[in-house]
């Protein structure tokens, strides 16, 4: 069964590694969001594509929830002593990453070339496609002013609450190569438990790939970033509240109206209504029998949704 | 007294400190060579220059004779692992020198400026200026072929012999800001027991910095690398032997015809004839006495001179 997941960092990884356990590696294509995409130091760094990347092959500092374990800080060290901007954490196994894209990106590689080759290189067997190669950047409408996401997300700590969602370049911005086929060829798409605004939002803003999940002949379901009306991390409760009007599966649902067949929920939010179908389940993904159950959740709807 | 000192890496640092540690810190001024820099990883490197700072502010890594003292190299094995370049020995302490010297140039900040910055952050005293800001490479012809310099020395291990020197872009390359208004004020000119080849050369290839020694007022004097006949360190005896005919200290002064008043020796080629006046002691600067020993005869050079 051929699956295609659209994820952005921590719960898009997780979702993909679920899948990817379950799944035969050329079932699987993880589209990851490239709108917190940032550069910096004069390096291009791609953080939800770098944690899945990282989730899936083992990398992760699955304490942090991001970045690699087992790293080190000494360039940044050196960089901060410099006067260097040093508030975007970039460890040093992390910058070998960084300068190998950041390279690749200056001889003219696309995104998605680069990618592919980091990914073979770290063992990783699922495709794993940037939403597009073109730039696409997420800002936030806050009252302290429009702000790049990684100044709101990193430098200002998400305190800035979020009255709207911009992503520069989405017009102009075509899938990156395979995006397309791979949604053309996919039985299921899955969205995973990320930030419906800045996560899932940027992949959902190429018109290209909102087009062909409005026009899919095969399920679409998504997972619910909310257990009990809060998000297991991050600011996606807060902007639910404030942007889509509370912290409900229905308000999740919303955000994809259209693009999805059903929502799998947790248990904590059951029995509340969500405008599609849902399925129930325990959704936290922290271990391994949690990832089983949450991917069996959504395979299993493909079947019942067909 | 105001001392300009001409500088390579390993011997260039060694002078360069000697002088630093003798000097008054507005008294000396260092022009670092810039030949052998290199673009690698998208990041514009200054092995000579790197070198000069690390060991006039305590971070060299006095066992290899470069590089940070304490470095680790986890940013490099992530690139070895993704089959990035990784022959040239990049540390994660010394990248982010790196980083924050590419992405000033990146926004057009000239090489002096930058290495000013990066020298006052790390406590450098003394002024350090590259011979030029504009771009200058050395290039060895060899029997396998024309070189650049980084490839012949670190690559292949400087294995090749060479036939011959050339410096890309020195002919139109203008000295730094700073570097003639330096030759103008010293009382001293110093040439350190670098190799004259490809550590000297590059800054005397800068058309105007051999023209202001050449009309010099004031003495000029430097240090032969030969200890015996032997470098202390790298291919500098080979080269003269190939290149000048011999390893004695007239071939070293026969590099530098009309640029120095005289030559520091050291004791073991004492009465071997120069063709300049020689200065006999003991040339090692692998401790503080030898340094002191060396500045002093260069110093007192200057007085006997003028």
């Amino acid at each position: 069964m051929k699956v295609v997941v659209l994820a952005g960092g921590l719960g898009g990884s997780r979702l993909a590694r679920a899948l990817a356990e379950t799944l035969d590696p050329g079932e699987l294509t993880i589209v990851g969001n490239i709108g917190d995409d940032i550069e910096i130091l004069g390096l291009h760094v791609s953080p939800d594509l770098d944690t899945i990347l990282y989730t899936l092959t083992g990398r992760l500092d699955e304490t942090k929830g991001w970045g690699r374990a087992g790293e080190s800080w000494n360039a940044l060290e050196t960089v901060a002593e410099l006067g260097g901007e040093s508030w975007f954490r970039l460890g040093d196994l992390d910058l070998g990453v960084h300068l190998v894209r950041t390279e690749a990106l200056g001889r003219g590689e696309p995104l998605s070339a680069v990618t592919t080759r980091i990914a073979r290189a770290f063992g990783l067997e699922p495709a794993l496609l940037p939403a597009t190669d073109e730039r696409l950047r997420t800002w936030l409408a806050t009252p302290a002013g429009e702000l790049p996401f990684q100044e709101w997300f990193v430098a200002r700590g998400h305190r800035d609450e979020v009255d709207g969602v911009r992503f520069e370049g989405a017009e102009a911005a075509r899938p990156a190569p395979g995006v397309l086929e791979a949604l053309e060829a996919a039985d299921l798409v899955a969205i995973a438990p990320s930030n419906p605004f800045v996560s899932i939002g940027p992949i959902l803003a190429v018109a290209a790939i909102r087009e062909a999940l409005e026009r899919r002949s095969v399920p679409a379901v998504a997972v619910s970033p909310l257990i009990g009306g809060e998000a297991v991390r991050g600011p996606a409760a807060r902007m639910l509240a404030r942007m889509a009007g509370g912290t409900s599966p229905a308000h999740v649902a919303a955000r994809y109206e259209g693009l999805i067949d059903a929502l799998v929920i947790d248990e904590a939010d059951a029995g509340l209504a969500a405008g599609v179908r849902t399925i129930v389940t325990r959704t936290m993904m922290d271990d391994g029998e949690g990832r089983r159950r949450v991917a069996e959740a959504v395979l299993e709807s493909a079947a019942a949704l067909r």
